[in-house]
């Protein structure tokens, strides 16, 4: 069913939900008509609507349902990648708001080849609507926030605000990714770092684990960095029963 | 390191791999030298070798080590997907060979709207190379099985050669993910059926059920088609502790 969230430019006032601005315009691109179905989500809720009206500028739907939104996972997973090359940022993205991540942060670390420079804000602006077009597709709560940090260090902090830090490393001593999670125990909050195409340097994988990090394999096959974060959102998605 | 498998032309007698055919051209590519290092896999153990000689035809290299292959995992974990349209055939072929998978198949179902049409031959050879290329770089020990069934049956038969035949289904009655895999308890086979672009009919699911196929839910949010079977997969090498 069309899912519109209230940060599009929506709103919903005494029973009746106004898809406004961009909505309106991805309204019309689903040809939307009276009597249509369609979900207004307030990141918590899901309003379940019947289309009333339609006009260029906007259409008015009645709510005739309210019920918690069954698209968000218990656990609020935290995605920090170092800077991919091309288009690879948009597939983490994509992939890991429809896995369930809560947030995706790209940041420079010493092997990024790519670079966060240009206009930022256009760019991040472009991430944002990739997060929201995943979201209303695979039926989420809420539209993951997506961002860029300033280094590795910014990602280490972030990661450490959460109940499970793990980073994700190709060699040397770690511990598999399923004996980090099992020795956490229940927990609310994750984090997941993975590296740009060349993966992290040591100094940088000695550097988390000071900081605290778990450092972590996910097996003996080595995934591409557009890969790993995915394929760990799935693992900690099964092991916290949301997948 | 540079991985090449017996199946791209290249053979290992009285010590010494010939790397021979598209192989040579790949060696060629990657540049190397005489004195590289480089892995010649027979798909169970890793032969490390030293390029001893460079011709145009081919590279010499002398085995000084012989190791089991670790980048197989414990489950032999079939992929079998409804066809999807465009490149996303590539997409699940690399992605699933990363993660782990030891076959994958594509069938026509009946919201397909891609056709298994044309050239089928050139077309599956092309996605054996795709195979080929990630089992390279993710360090695989074998090349996976890339093919196309007749349908729907005999990708439910396929599944049920193995001891955990997973339908992945977005609604009516279904069990988790998770506890399709833990009632199974140890398992040495798995196969993860996932649908095109618009999912599976409600007939095909009961079809499934008949059959004897365990019908299961990713958790409450939507994939897409190409997402679902590396997030599957993913889940499934975590949960046998091969991630």
């Amino acid at each position: 069913m069309p899912r519109f969230f209230l940060t599009g430019g929506s709103s919903i006032a005494g029973g009746t939900a106004f898809i406004l601005g961009e909505d309106a315009a991805h309204a019309k691109v689903l040809r939307l008509r009276i009597g249509d179905r369609l979900i207004v989500c307030d990141g918590g809720q899901d309003h379940h609507c019947t289309v009333t009206k339609i006009t260029p500028e906007e259409v008015e739907a009645e709510v005739f349902d309210v019920v918690p939104c069954q698209g968000e996972p218990s656990v609020r997973t935290l995605i920090l990648c170092g800077l991919p090359k091309g288009d690879k940022v948009d597939y983490i993205i994509q992939k890991c708001t429809e896995a369930g991540a809560a947030e995706i942060w790209f940041f420079q670390s010493h092997r990024c080849v790519a670079k966060l420079s240009g206009d930022m804000e256009k760019k991040v602006a472009r991430w944002q609507r990739i997060a929201e077009e995943a979201a209303k597709q695979s039926g989420r709560g809420v539209i993951p926030t997506v961002g860029v940090l300033d280094d590795l260090a910014e990602a280490f902090n972030k990661a450490n605000t959460t109940d499970l830090p793990l980073f994700m490393y190709e060699t040397g001593e770690r511990q598999a990714l399923k004996d980090a999670v099992e020795a956490a125990g229940e927990i609310r909050s994750a984090a997941i770092l993975t590296g740009p195409e060349g993966g992290f340097e040591p100094f940088e994988a000695e550097l988390a684990r000071v900081m605290g990090l778990k450092i972590c394999s996910m097996g003996p096959r080595i995934f591409r960095c557009e890969t790993a974060p995915v394929a760990a959102l799935s693992a900690i998605m099964y092991a916290t029963g949301n997948m």
